[in-house]
This record gives C-alpha cells, sequence and structure tokens, in this order.
C-alpha cells in the first residue's frame, strides 16, 4: 500500500506498453531460464526487493532468490541474486528492475560515503525533497539503506518556513506562532535562518528545529554554542563530500544533503540470462 | 496527450498530498509575489515548458514568461522565466519544477557534450532505455533537444534482437526471420553482434541495423568497411565522453550511450521569491 | 492537488454515472435557474468551498457566492450561499454537494462544541484516525475551522507507539531507542501508557508525547505532576461532552476525540432551487 | 468488479502511504500474532467479509475467520473474528478495516430498528441517496443486511421526478410523457407529490410510484385509499424511530429514511492483539 | 461526469501516446489551419459532440461549428462541421474523432432503420448488452438518437431473470419472489420465456416484463392475446430487418435487437483540411 | 502489462458495477456449473485466451479449458473451450467475454478472408488505425491471428507522411528530410502519393515506404516498376474483398485494408450453461 506496485506498473507499461515484439516475433512461448543480477562495482545494495517484484508482477511463478540484503555492502563482481523462469517475462522486465536497482543502490551507496565521512561525530546525514518526480518513496527508502534519515517527506508531513515564509508572516516569531496554532502537535517546528541574529530570533520564538542555511563552519560553531540542547540545529547549503566533515566538527545534528538523491549516480548491475 | 501532464500532477501530490501545512500556517491568503528562474550553472536548456506547465497546473491564473527557449545555451546566472502569481502556489510548485527542469538541463546538457565531441563525423548520438522509471517521455525530449536522437521508446516500438533472443531462435538467420514476418514492416530490425563473423551473418539475412557491442575500435572500423551502405551500424558499449570521438571516427553511423540518461547530473538551477 | 477533486469527481461518478435519467429526460437544455443553500438548523460552517467546487467540475459556468466563511456560527434558517447556472447541472450536483458539506459542517460544529467545553484550560481538542474512508482530508480539515487540531493524519506522518509495539520491541525504552533511530527528526514520538509508572518510564526514555490511554481523572492529574513541561500530555480515551471538562481540568495538554469524526450528524442543510 | 476493493484500496492507501513509520521503526520484520474482533455493544453485523478483504488485501497470507455472518444480531462482547497473521501487516490493517466494519454495522443496525418499528405493516424501509461521498455501495449493502431495500443506487437507474423537473416539464403529466419515451422499458416512473391533487394528477398521467413527500398521516391515509393497489405509495421527509410505525400504518408501500446512512453512529468494535 | 470524456483520453492517449512523431518532425508549430467534416453516404448523425469533444480535449482554442444535430437526417455530402485550429492538433484528433463518429453514426442509423420497419406498430426497438466494450455509454446513447429506447445498461440497474437463474431458484415462481424481496422498488422484473405455458407462470408469478425468446411469430401472438395489458412483452433472438416487421405486428411491446451495437457497420466519414 | 487487463477489468466494471442484482437475488451463493462455449458459425478463432482471462480476472478458480487455439478455423459447431466454475460468476463474465471474443474472431476471420484472396502474390495484408477506440491493441493481435500484419500502432511509433503534412514542410524531399532528422533510426519513412510523379519524389528523397493512394490498377502497376525493391510500395483506398486480388497482382508490397476492423462483423458465439 506503499505505492511501489504502482511505481513498478507504471515503469513496466511505460516499457513494455503494447508488447515486447522482439520476444513475441522471436522467443518462443514457455522456454524456461536462468538468470543472475551482477554488481560490476562495489556497492550498498539497495531495492531488491524491488527488482524481485518487477519479476514477480509480471509473473507470479518467478523465482528470485537474493544473495545480499539491502544494507550489505557488496563487492565487485558480487552475485546479488539468481532467478528462473519464463524467458519473455525475464527479458521483458530486465531493464525496469535494473533501473530501479542501479537506481536505488546509488542513493545508498552515497548515502554511505556521506554517514562514513562524519563517523565519530553526533552529524546525522539526511535527505531533501529534491528527489526524482514519482519515485521519492524508493530514493527516501535508499537513504535510510545507505545509514541517512529521512528529512520530511513532502509538504504535508513537516513544516520548514523559510525565507519567504517569514517575510509573508512578517517576522520569525510570528510565523511560529501560527505555524504552532495551526500543526498537528507530533511535529517540530523547523526555520531556516542565515545569520546568528535569527537563530536567537528562532530561539526564542520555540523554533524546535534550526535550520542554518549556507552558513560558514565559523557560523555554524556559534551557533552551536548558543543553542546548546534547546533546539536541533540543521546545516544545509555547500555540502559534499569534502566539507561535510568540517561541517559535522561543528557539533550540528543534521546535515542535510541535496546531492544523495539528485546527483547519485546509477550503479552498474548486469543481468546474465543462460539457457538450461 | 502524451502523459507530461500526469507526470506533473503525480509530482505535485507525491510532494503536496493532503496541503503544504507550512504555507498554509503561516501565509496569508491571496497573497501575489513575483518570482524567478536563474541559471546557477552554464547549460542546454529543456523543460522550461514543464517547469511552465507545473504552476499552470497548479493555478492557470500564474504568469509564466520564459526567456529562453529550448535547445539554448544559457550562461551561468542566466534568467531562465520570470513568474508571478499566488505566494502559496508559488512555493508550492518551486520543488517539483526544479526538480523536473534541473534533471531535464542535465540530460540537454550532456547530450550536447556527447554531440560536440562527434562533431564532423558521420556519427549521430542516440539514448537508451536505461532511464528513469516514469520519466522517459521527459528525458527522450531532453535528448532530442540536447541533439541526440531516440532509439526506441521501449519494447514496443523498435525490434533489438540480442544475445538471447538468438540463442531461444537458434541462430541470427531464424531470429530475422521470425521478426520480418511478425513485426510492421514500418520497422528496420536491428540485431545485437559481437564478433564480425556476427556481423556478416546479420548482413547476409538481412539486418537493416546491426549493433555492434563492446567492440573495439579496430574491429568496429572493420565492420564499416564490411558493411558499407548496406546496414546502419550502431556501438554500443563503453560510450564515454573520452571515447566517443575515436568511436564516431571508425565510420559507425549511431553511438547510443546509456550515460545520458542514467548518469546525468542534475544542473543548478534556482528560483527566487520577491515580495512586491 | 491536495486530493479534494478526486473526492469530488469519484462522489459526482458514483451518483450521476452514465447520467442523470430523470433530468435527461424531463428537463429541456440550457434552462437556467437560480438556488439557494440554507441551514436549516445553527451550525458552524465547513465546506463552503468544496461545495462550491463542486458545481464547478460539474459546469465552471455556474456562478456560486458564498454569504459566510468557513469557521462561522450560522444560525438557524442563515443562507449559506446563491448560485446561479444550468438547471439540470445545478440539479445534478446538489446531492452530492449536499453530503459532503453536511458532513462538514456535522463535524465542525461538534468540534466547536468540544472546545467550547475546555474553554479556559490549557487543553486543545484533537481528531483521530477514525475517520471516513476516503474523507478523512476532508473531516481533518473540518476539526481545524472547528478549533481543534489535526493528530497526525496517518501512520505516515506521526509516531504512535501503542501496547503492541511496545510489546513487540520488548519495552518502552527499546520501543522509543528504535524510533528514534528511524524516523524523520522532524516527528515527535508519541507512546501509549496504561499506568503512572509507564508515564515515567516513557519520560525517562525520552517520549515526546506521552498518551494517558483510559486514565481516570485523578491518574491523570499525578501524570500532570509527575511530568511538568518535559513532555506533552494527550488524553485518549472515554472523551465525551460531559466528561472532557473534567479531563482538560487536569491540566493535560491534548485531549484526543474519535467522536469528533466517527459520530458527528450530517447537519441539516436545504438546497431550493426557484426558476427565475 | 463492485467496486469494493478499490475503496479498500484507497482507504489504505490514505492511512498507511508512504509507510507506517511506527511499524516500521518498531516491529521486527516477520512477526506472527493473533487478533481478535470484538463487538463492544449488541448490533447488526455487516461488513464482515470486506473486514476480511481489508487484511486479505494487504496479506493474502493473514487467516481471518468470521464467527457471524452479516444480518446476525451479536450480543455485546460477542467475538465477530478470529485472524492470525503478521504482526506489522494485521496493524495496519486495523483502523481501516474498524473504520468501514464499524460504519456498516451502524447503517445495519439503524436500519433493523426501523424495520422493527413497521413489522406487521405492509411498509418496507428504503434508503436514499444521502450516503456517505465513495462508500455508497457499501451503505446500502448494509441496508439490505439490516433488513430495509434499496432505492436507486444514483441518478442513473431510476426516475424520480421532483418539484424540480415538474416545473421545467411545464407540469405532471407533461414530465411522465417524457420520461416514459426516454427511459428503459425497465424502469418504473416515480414523481414526488405535495398535495393529494397532485397525488391524483400523478395517477393519471401514470405514474408507477408516487412519493408524498412531508405529507401528514391524515393526508397518506388519503392517499391510500385513493389511489390502491394502482401505484406504489412511498412516504419521505420526516421520518424518524418515533413516526415510522404511525407513517406506516397509514398503508403506503415505501418508507424512505434518509437517517439510515447520513445519521447512522459507528458501532463500538475493538481488535485485540496477542502476542503468541 | 458521464465518462465520455475518459473515453476521448484513453481513446487519445491509445492513439498519440508519447507523440505524434510524424507532425512533430514535419509541421511548423503553431500553424492555423481549416477542416471540414463531410459525410460520404447517407446517414442518421450521432455523436457530433463527442467529435467537438476530442479536438476540445487537445485543445480548447479549436473552434468546432456543427452544421447538423445528432437525430438528423444527412445526405450524401452533407457538411457535418467546421472546424479551425492548430494544425498538428487537428491531425492528431482526427482519427480519434472519426473512428467514434462513424461508430455512432453507424448505430444510430441502423436504428432508425429498424425503427421504420416498425412505424405504426406499437413496437419500440431496444438495445441490448452486446455493444463494444469500454463504448457503452456512447452507443446506448446512439441507439436513443436513431429512436430506439434502452434496455438495462449493465448488470446492475435491471432485472432479467434467464434460463439458468430459475433452474438455480427451482422455478419462475420461485426466481421472481427472490427478485421481488431483494431489488429496488424502483425496477420492473423481467423474465425469459421459451413457451407459452411459461409466458403463463411468468404472468401469474407476477412479472412485469416477459421475454418471449426465440419464439415464432405464432408463438408470440398466442402470448400477446394471453397477457394483454398485464404485462410488457419483448421480442428477442432472431431479428433482423427481414423479420422485424412480421414480429411487430404480433402486438409485442418491445423488440430487442443485438444486431443494433454488434453489427452496424461505420459510416464513412472524411476530414477534409485545408491550408488559409 | 499490455494493458489487457485494463481492458477486461474495464469492460466488467461497465457492465456489473455496482452488482448483478439479478443474480445476487436469485441465484444461491458457491453453486458450481458448467459451461461450453460453441460457435455458431464457422470461423478464425481469435482471443481464447483474452475470453479465459476475463474469467480468471471474476474468479481464479474457474476451470478454463480451451479446445481450439488461435489462428484454428473453427467449423460451425465447433466446441471453443469448456467450463465449470461459480454459476454467479460465470453468469455476470459472459456477456463481456463474448462481446470481447466475438468481435476478434470477427477480424481474424475477415482478415484470413483477404489474405486468402491474395494468396501466391507477394501482396501482405495490413490494418490500419480505424480500429475500435480502446481495443486497438485486441484488433491489431486479431488481424496477425488472421494472417495479416500490422502497420504502426499508433502516431507514436511509425512515420507516415499525409498530403497535409507535405503541404505544411513545403513539399515532399523536405518533409522527408525533417522526419529524418527527428525520428529514431529504427524507423522506416512512409509517405503518401497520389501520382506517379510524386512516387517519384518521394524515391529520390529517399522515403522507405511509398503509399499508392487511391491509385487505378494501372497506376500501381507503373509505380511497381518505376520503384522495384528500391523502397515498399503501399496500396491504399478504395480495397475490399472484390479488388484486392487485382491490386496484389499489381506487385505491391503491402495492401492495407481499413475495413478489417471497422467493418468486421461480430461472429456468432454461445455459452451455454449447464447445472451438473
Amino acid at each position: 500500500m506503499t505505492g511501489v506496485d504502482r511505481i513498478i506498473e507504471n515503469a513496466l507499461f511505460e516499457d513494455i506498453h503494447t508488447g515486447d515484439i522482439t520476444t513475441l516475433a522471436v522467443v518462443p512461448q514457455s522456454r524456461q531460464i536462468h538468470a543472475r543480477l551482477i554488481a560490476k562495482e562495489e556497492m550498498v545494495l539497495a531495492g531488491i526487493e524491488v527488482a524481485a517484484r518487477v519479476f514477480a508482477v509480471l509473473d507470479p511463478q518467478t523465482s528470485f532468490t537474493p544473495c545480499f540484503r539491502d544494507g550489505d555492502r557488496v563487492p565487485c563482481g558480487g552475485l546479488l541474486a539468481e532467478m528462473a523462469g519464463d524467458a519473455a517475462l525475464l527479458l521483458q522486465g530486465e531493464r525496469v528492475a535494473l533501473n530501479l536497482l542501479q537506481r536505488m543502490c546509488g542513493v545508498a551507496t552515497l548515502t554511505a560515503r556521506y554517514v562514513e565521512r562524519v563517523a565519530g561525530t553526533r552529524a546525522r546525514i539526511v535527505d531533501t525533497r529534491k528527489t526524482t518526480p514519482g519515485l521519492r518513496v524508493l530514493e527516501k527508502y535508499a537513504v535510510r539503506v545507505g545509514g541517512g534519515i529521512n528529512h520530511r517527506t513532502g509538504l504535508y508531513d513537516g513544516v520548514l518556513i523559510k525565507e519567504n515564509h517569514i517575510a509573508a508572516a512578517g517576522g520569525i516569531a510570528e510565523a511560529i506562532r501560527r505555524a504552532r496554532a495551526y500543526i498537528p502537535h507530533t511535529l517540530k517546528i523547523e526555520i531556516e535562518t542565515e545569520t546568528i541574529a535569527q537563530v536567537e530570533e528562532a530561539l526564542v520564538a520555540g523554533a524546535e528545529i534550526i535550520m542554518l542555511d549556507n552558513m560558514d563552519v565559523a557560523a555554524m560553531r556559534t551557533a552551536v554554542e548558543l543553542v546548546g540542547e534547546r533546539a536541533l540545529l540543521e546545516a544545509s547549503g555547500g555540502v559534499n563530500l569534502d566539507t561535510v566533515r568540517s561541517i559535522a566538527e561543528t557539533g550540528v545534528s543534521i546535515i542535510s544533503v541535496g546531492a544523495l538523491t539528485h546527483s547519485a549516480r546509477a550503479m552498474d548491475i548486469s543481468m546474465l540470462l543462460e539457457e538450461y
């Protein structure tokens, strides 16, 4: 019920549509075949159940045996899964399964690299809403698999008061007051700040998470000292694999990284088919 | 009717769902605002009408004035479009519009780099089915905007006989014969080959497009000489910005590049909102 | 994009389907008519824009002029809105518009009664997930209009650790630890307790909201004293219009009431049509 | 094919959406659990197969054993069904199953009360189109389970000529003539009347069902004598549990009651989960 | 809300899908053009508003001026409508508009021929459920335009007790009794008979419509005499343009004809496009 | 994933909608029954798996045993398939299964007649886009079963440059040049011609398929001589069972026939149900 089947069916329909004419023309019906998914580079696995589901949607009879689990670090050459089933259906599912799996492994692997960089600090790596339209649920899952945690899923399940909201409300305190009166009591209020003065204002107004937007490391350190445990501090902007460690060392709790989802490269994975 | 509105509505629903609670809580109704889309790096623009459509779907009253057209090369800092409309709706559409536009510009810009590399040769750059599930129609469009051409859209509108199809049919000649008997007369038959012997066999059997799969440059050159104008030759595998020129210089007609869509980096684009 | 149009289109299709045969048979095409929506009892108005939208979906030319706004207290006999448009389309939209509007006004009016009862205390009235399947977004909106606030929208945007979750995790502390490690940092953790000992355990474990499930008023008062400002206390179970005041006077912050949505009676509203 | 699965999937998606984060965080995978559905008050059961289907949609492996059948009168404390299955999935389906079941039992129980009140008369209790948008098929089913019969399902499968239709046609006779010429021969024509004079006019014009709209009991009795067996008489308006008996005793055949669906209170039903 | 737009959008998406590549490649954007719809044979027009809607869905700016109305008899060569609009969009809508319009005119024209044949008798021509899957609402509309009336729309809005139903119930009387107890009071009960004895049995049991299934003309005449005005008689089976008159002359009220929808030939209609 | 299930579900929902009230009222639950599909005239079978799928969608427990395979020529009286299953579900699926199967057999049978007529020539019979909206995938399949081949599926998977495209581009050569630059290299370019001069122009411009639109036989013969093997020639317009042989004897490769799908008569097939 989480929408994954809809993503898969949509992707299969996008690719197959009125029929895989090559296979219909060339491959005899009911031909059985073996297949293997192979990692062609080292990666953190994410999405193996999604790949399995692609083939199950096409044919519940397909056998799919994963050899690793999501979150496992797989070496180059690693056998990810073994399959057996109808040749035509394995050929039809191959590209969709790989397109989803390679992307999810890419996100998990990149997230894991960020998480490693901040090891030993209190900082946690979180994602953003800069995800692929239609695939957010899968990409946010892959971030968790890679060791990150999720920021809000969308505009509906978290409050993030940005510069324009503040301007529209007429100030930080008023914006927070309005949010408090409106939103579920189960949500924390987050607000974006660009200066230490704003951090202070947000703190006084009762913000529970304060985003430090594009601040330099010195300013972040000042904010950390100022705020202590009274709110969560989230660093945002200008975060990459080179800068993330020094940002983490400022003592912020949360570092959000758009690149986890908008710039992850697809991992190289192959599907080999073999006649019996 | 090409499905773009469905992609946009799906993406907006993914992000907004039951409501943008921050904006609902904080921003007064009917507040008018200006916004500008700015390129933060040099790029080939693709998808400006898609971005416009995001805001039109949210609110047909929004004014959206593009300053460049798809296919234009935009300098860093270039103003892509100006908007005016309801503040809440511009805030709600911002992320979806950027997520789509940044990705499409990324594909077009990368495609254009490949196209430039092969300038002066006969080779044309084409895409593959290694696209983002659900977004193929947009990514294939962006490839065209970048100067590439499209390979088949999916399994249904083109024939590509691969190794496993050949094995299932019992040989290249038989596979091509079956395809010819089955498929619309409007389609060319393409077949994958790995050796010069297979190229010859495919040619004799009447293949109209012969894919040279992971061949080295010397083998490709041999294939070009062998085949002449009797079939289109398509190079595939191991193509990157470093290798594409030498591949093109072998004389192949078509070079297919999975990276155009599976590894394009999102271009950096910002939306700035300003009070009147 | 919040799904309201889908609810309306679904409801209209449920009612009209292949056509309103009475109107098709009997009413001449293009006949213009006036109509008025009248409150037949005192109520808090909620959903007037939804009613307007029903007619707009059927015919964008329909004129719909609200005379009150959501949240207004309307006296018996009050004129809610005036309409003019095509007779056939007004007749077709009437029942769907009323079915939605009467239900939403019912929820808002009942919520307002609860809110009045706790006036002067710190307690806020919140809803639950005991909503009408398919209409949650409208019913939660009506709760806000009536002066309540919303609990989580669904299982996806809030954490509520119940008895069975605690048992599965092996204890309160472990359950909270697991939640903290998994969920977005933007969410507070709520846990259900049935005894003061559990309240204490939850507090130590870092729960940010503690539900007092079916506790008596004395126990709630003890919990309030124990917890102070260190967590939000939410009373749940056995809440009705007779008991809510004494519960509020214990000092809890939040009182959740399933009846707001599962037992609200439809308000009596009529649509009168008049020939010109 | 009757749309029930769509209602269930829609309701589950509304509640679970991107995932039940509490359960995902806290409950170990593949944990098996028992559950029981218990009636917390006396009721007429309706919808037990719908509840079963909710869990089957989430997981076809779930075992669900009903202990009563739809239409049975269940005592307070009665065990409605026993279940066993994956803990996470039972927890995820609980609220949706209860929201549907409690509502359907409410409608059936209220209907049964009306049916009892008119026992021994010829009158049959029927529903109206005042149903919950999106749930009409379930509510109309529950009315049948409670011993009522259904009026038309929507505007498309029955003719009900109301005051405004009559005005538009220029009179009762002309309205009925137009309907006769247009509608399937399989449908009876029903017309709304407010006076005995209109009843007579309708009868002469060939109406097969005559609705007595908001008439008092004396007028109804006059209508019954006037019409005899020449048409069905349907009483409508001002019907409640106090008035329904005296209306039935006038001799009308049909009494339509909006309250069956717009004012039925949810029955109190609990789901108890138990570790093995 | 009657599903016509869904049929049109589905048909357009079936034909255009990812784009009309010929037009995209060849036709300049924003080129304006004129077009005319011409009847290439005599016909009863049905569906002109559906054709208009096809172009409106593609582009609300298209001008579409019908020259005849549904139900008009159009001579060979008659100009059905004039259009003006964007060339690419007119080209894209042409085939879908014609496919729908030609079929609907075919049904209306064939229906009109049957209706003419029975002129002067009491018999009315009705359709069946032998319609094109997905297009029933349009084909039933075309039958009405051609002068026929509709039988039930589907299994849900009419009762037709067939041989197998009777066998399952254990006889005609019991089958009718069960139906009476279950179905809305707004529906007449129809039952299929094959002998005069069954007709009598049905009449006694209270059937309101009696289908004479594949009876010869003599038997039908006997049935008419037997039944008089006590029930509607519907002739079914073996009806064609040669036999329909003699069937009508037996005095039956209703003649149902599957051929109206399953064997109607598409009328010949052309769309001519002209440059300005 | 080819959309057939969607067609079936849509057709079932169209017919059954809120329930088959006759069967619900009359037929006991869980009654088992046998059924047979019988050809009432000679035909080429097409769609037997589609018919099977209708019953499988309603109830996976239904047994369905085909006695012939698609493409078989079945004599009048031939037993197409045997079924056993729940009586109510067989009754509910009957009409939809027949509506689809009769139509598909009609298309295949008519196609086979055309194919026989051209036996011994090189000409192949192909379909057009004049298909039933929503059923194209099934009708194009039936054409293949009948021995024909398919033209493009829609506007998206084939290029056909018509008169208006040529006019818009400013000539045949320019139109072909634009198409070549835009379309996938996997597609052949087809262009419509009306004179021998246009055929020559198209050939020079590199058209791979040349449609001879409404040419007489003499002109077609001239075109064949002129073109030889340099392009495929497709005859179109004025093709019927009387003319197709002489057209084929001109030596054209392809003859496209709209009548295959727009004028195929439904084959007569019955479903007989028998009690055990």
